[in-house]
């Protein structure tokens, strides 16, 4: 090989590549072409620029780094290793992709301390990090005080074509020009390259334009690959711009020192192969065997633990002044941080008794927001514009807009996939911060991506859905939920609960404002429901519970959901006039259900007792708990909504048939 | 009232207000700000521009035109019954919103002749029009002679606020914008308001800016509301742009007219109530009753049917030149506009037996794509950005790009829920185009609202999904989809095809390109299966049969799917030999098992007998087949597909373990 004189910033950068290069090698599968040209933004960045902790992860005042492009994630395992953080040793490195290890096939916050949020399908990311920086806006205007910054980082993004190519990005980054949030620097990997092959084949657009269209500062590096001088003066300057985010196109060359593969999507997606490794190692000068890092460069990245321990020591002392002159904000500070809710946060959700007027189950989450929000200031959310329709304003609070980052009333504008991966970033700000969203139920389907994510990546997300059935009228199919409950019931670790009226709204809140590893989705009506008699705020916790029982054993269990519980029990006063005899079940949550005990479920719905589960919308999954179903099996129709629930037959005439034709 | 002097021009204007504003009224439900306040574009449109024949709603050569914001759907169905269409009479009207109607709360296409596409979730029509602009230039490159122009209509769109606040529609219109679709003429209803309130709130991005970045031909009307020449300027100016699309943004008032709720949100989407109609009348000088047009503006608008019968004739004439010159190019596009498949389109789809290689059925669809493609011209798609892994490059065409629209190999990019838009505008294109697109199958949850629509509004459109369980591997739970089958399942008329290897993946596409009305979505392996012996092709269209069967009654039937089919024939081999009576079904598909007779289907599964289904994916929904499951609970992770399988208990050792538990 010859002797190839190497700068220390150029053995550090060249230290990141070969760890991808090497890891994907062995692995025999991931991504090394995006750490091989975004090695040298990312070094300037974790080098020069980003505060953290490496032997505190958690260290509040981090700046946050988020890898969108979550595909090149060998670049941010390289950095936590290479930087100390524990979590990422090179024996994890050497496991990257496999079976049980902290080096999973993309970013994933919940396996890998350092790694913020969940990455990997494409434009979620950048989403998120508008988040953490919406986390960051808010708690600064809250907590921080003329004298004392006590909430002061930054958010950086390393994002590529394809996170700009999707939709869900232009959302995001519409709403973070809106918000003029400052603190938010995204770094663009411009290496024209995506699966496909070169991006003239379907990405011409003018990315700067659009974002300087979204009210971006907007930046660009021309030569990504050595001009680290100029991708730390394009940092820089994004910095001194406080009322904009920033986006720096830094152009870069994907696979950059492979010599044969560098700027083509070979070297996108798969390992360089042998040869090429060898290849690339001669081309670079790498003289060192697969995961060695010489150690002058291991003991330049690792000064960023004295830096971190220093960071964090500073601020500590930041946070004891804080404490002795703002005892009071302090102490709600290092609350939200410890995740605790405050005392008595649920003292005011109302309870109610069947004399209580009916209204909608949309209504009484309205009446739930605000019951609980001037006690939990860190609910914070809003509606992707359907505020008056989902009911989601917090009376006690202004809008959140630049400039008026305190408040927690979040328009989100029509952008319901933006908002829900926004609300991933701001819960997995992990401060304390419980971030809502809002839009009909069947546009559950719009940000469903997101919504995945925050299951998977435990974001404790309360998804506030109304107008949840054919109920709603009017605005027919298009706008009417009927596979949509069981679309989301299948996915896992997310919670659906659907009440049935006042008494278990509260208590869906309940439940929901506790799960702070777990996204809730509350599915209510757009129509008035009764308040029923028996109905428990606490029981909606149990996932189902008896609501009207009869004597001795019963001939049939009617299972009801939200609005259909109602149903379930004017339909079983009629069959018990009948002779029959008959319990009626509200099951507002088939996984709150599930977490209960054999007994408590099989005392509830006993086996070998028929069983009719009647709710406005697909069958589909109901045969887990009934025999029979009162459901729908097509899509719905434009009409007034009891017109429509009379022609899909959920009138107690046609309960009480299926009833006795289940019954025999 | 005050006698006001009114120009037909504004009689005409003020004729689809109040056909929008009294039914809307009626129907006490309904959207009349956006047609009070776009009526002017549209009356210049539908009356100086739009070539469509109203007595022939399908005429081919029509220009199309796609309201994407659907909500205002009162402003197109007043246009259908102005311009004299059958479909929409003033009886309809009337029934605005009505069980039964032809007038529904969103504009659908299988309902209301003269409605090109389903709207109303916001962003799908820009897209839809983006796809239905892709059908005609293909078609014009393929079918047009220098000496005749056989193909040649423009697509016109209006759409809002929200549409371009949707992700979505930045998708296709950047995709548009690339493509150089110079037909495309989107006219941008800027109103200021969306449902809550002033757009200063949430949309302060300069949209103009945003086209032009995307490479459109961009124009501005600032007032909207009566500067009727300047519309028409800018319509003339943008059909003079032919290499580009064209966005008009039309600043407007919503609800023009109404003296109390003009620009504001409360007319968007709620009545005027009868005081505020009231005063409207008055406010415009409108002295009729409600669904009472002067016979002046009725005879004006209804010339259409006299210009479409003539632009029909012409057209006829046209054609019926091309088939002189052109005989054998005339028969094929006659053919394509019947919606025909050619004669032995499928003759080249391949059988296989045992000894035939295990491959992936991804790769056999790609071999199935490539065995129909050069006998099914109509056959147009591709992929987002992953054609080399969902394997779907059509080897006998070049790309579809800028110029070159003859091809059929569309380049999506990193953009999957604007390329199922696009492709539902290409089926709804009618003219006999069977669109495909390709992703991740867990990526289906990117494009999910499009997919409803593709069943909802009946668009025929394939769906390629590949690497369809953890058995993809490395890339980890983020890319592994687990309910994603499930929810799938769940969506009415969307046809779910799981093939378990080569002749089975040849039976599905047999299926998939019949089926005209409904979508259908292929989930394919990345890894490798083994062809089956006794697999069928023709048994794919049964959604189920008997591929190994026992002698006599069996005490178990294992129901697999796709790649898991093979486990169940390995499992009930251990099975028999340990003396149990064993039959393995295949069973591709559960929509078209259904589609079947009891008598089959009691034969395929026999009542009384256990049955186990395996399948790599949410057991959820699977009681309705099975008595038990070898399924997953959970997300998936990161590490070898053959390492997850067996982690995961997709092992034939755990199939007879649970097998012989069901037998107890």
């Amino acid at each position: 090989m010859p002797a190839v004189t190497q700068s220390l910033d150029e053995l550090c950068i060249n230290a990141i590549r070969f760890l991808a290069i090497d890891a994907v090698q062995k692995a025999n599968s991931g991504h090394p072409g995006l750490p091989m040209g975004a090695a040298p933004m990312a070094y300037v960045l974790w080098n020069q620029f980003m505060r953290f902790n490496p032997k505190n992860p958690q260290w509040f005042n981090r700046d946050r780094f988020v890898l969108s492009a979550g595909h090149g994630c060998m670049l941010q395992y390289a950095l936590l290793y290479l930087t100390g953080y524990d979590s990422v040793t090179i024996e994890d490195i050497k496991q990257f992709r496999q079976w049980g290890s902290h080096t999973p096939g993309h970013p994933e916050n919940f396996e890998t301390p350092g790694v913020e949020v969940t990455t990997g399908p494409l434009g979620q990311g950048i989403c998120n990090a508008v988040g953490l920086a919406v986390a960051e806006a808010h708690l600064a205007a809250r907590f921080n005080k003329p004298d004392i910054k006590l909430v002061d980082h930054y958010t950086y993004v390393i994002l590529g074509d394809g996170c700009n190519m999707e939709g869900v990005s232009g959302e995001a980054c519409s709403l973070a020009g809106h918000w003029g949030l400052g603190k938010l620097i995204a770094l663009y990997d411009d290496n024209h390259i995506s699966i496909d092959g070169s991006t003239d084949i379907a990405f011409t657009e003018d990315v700067c334009k659009r974002f300087e269209a979204y009210g971006w500062h907007v930046q660009h590096v021309a030569d990504g690959n050595t001009d680290l001088a100029g991708i730390a003066k394009a940092i820089e300057a994004a910095k001194a711009v406080t009322d904009k985010p920033s986006l720096i196109k830094v152009t870069t060359t994907i696979g950059y020192g492979s010599p044969n593969k560098a700027n083509t999507a070979g070297v996108h997606g798969a390992p360089l192969g042998p040869e090429e490794v060898k290849l690339t190692r001669e081309n670079l000068g790498w003289n060192y065997e697969p995961f060695v890092v010489p150690e002058e460069v291991l003991n330049h990245f690792r000064k960023a633990i004295e830096r971190g321990a220093s960071y964090e020591a500073q601020w500590n002392q930041t946070l004891a002044t804080y404490r002795q002159k703002y005892p009071e904000e302090a102490a709600e500070f290092e609350r939200l941080l410890r995740g605790e809710l405050p005392a008595n946060w649920d003292a005011n959700l109302p309870s109610y008794t069947p004399e209580d007027k009916a209204v909608a189950t949309r209504k009484h989450s309205e009446i739930c927001l605000n019951a609980i929000a001037p006690n939990l200031p860190e609910l914070i959310g809003g509606s992707a514009d359907l505020t008056h329709s989902n009911l989601t304003e917090l009376k006690c609070s202004g809008d959140f807009q630049k400039g008026q980052y305190q408040n927690r009333n979040i328009r989100f504008g029509v952008r319901e996939h933006g908002m829900a991966a926004i609300c991933n970033g701001i819960a997995l700000h992990n401060s304390g911060l419980i971030p809502y969203c809002a839009t009909f139920l069947v546009f559950a389907d719009y940000l469903r991506p997101a919504l995945r994510l925050s299951a998977l990546s435990q974001a404790g997300v309360i998804y506030v859905m109304t107008h949840d059935s054919i109920a709603l009228g009017e605005d027919g199919p298009t706008h009417q939920p009927v596979e949509t409950l069981a679309s989301l019931r299948a996915i896992p670790n997310l919670l659906v609960i659907r009440p049935a009226d006042g008494n278990e709204t509260s208590g869906a809140y309940q439940v929901a404002v506790q799960r702070r590893k777990q996204p809730t989705l509350l599915a209510l009506t757009r129509q008035n429901v009764p308040n029923l008699a028996g109905s428990s705020a606490a029981n909606v916790a149990k996932g189902a519970y008896t609501l009207v029982d009869c004597e001795g054993t019963p001939d049939l269990i009617l299972i009801g959901t939200g609005s259909e519980v109602a149903l379930c029990v004017k339909a079983a006063e009629t069959l018990t006039a009948n002779g029959k005899k008959v319990r009626v079940v509200s099951m507002p949550s088939w996984e709150l259900f599930e977490e209960q005990s054999p007994e408590y479920k099989a005392s509830v719905l006993p086996a070998g007792v028929k069983r009719l589960a009647v709710e406005a919308a697909a069958s589909f999954g109901w045969c887990r708990y009934a025999d029979a179903t009162v459901a729908i099996e097509r899509f719905g129709a434009s009409a007034p909504g009891n017109v429509l629930m009379e022609k899909f037959g959920f009138t107690v005439d046609n309960v009480v048939a299926k009833a006795n034709a289940l019954l025999g």
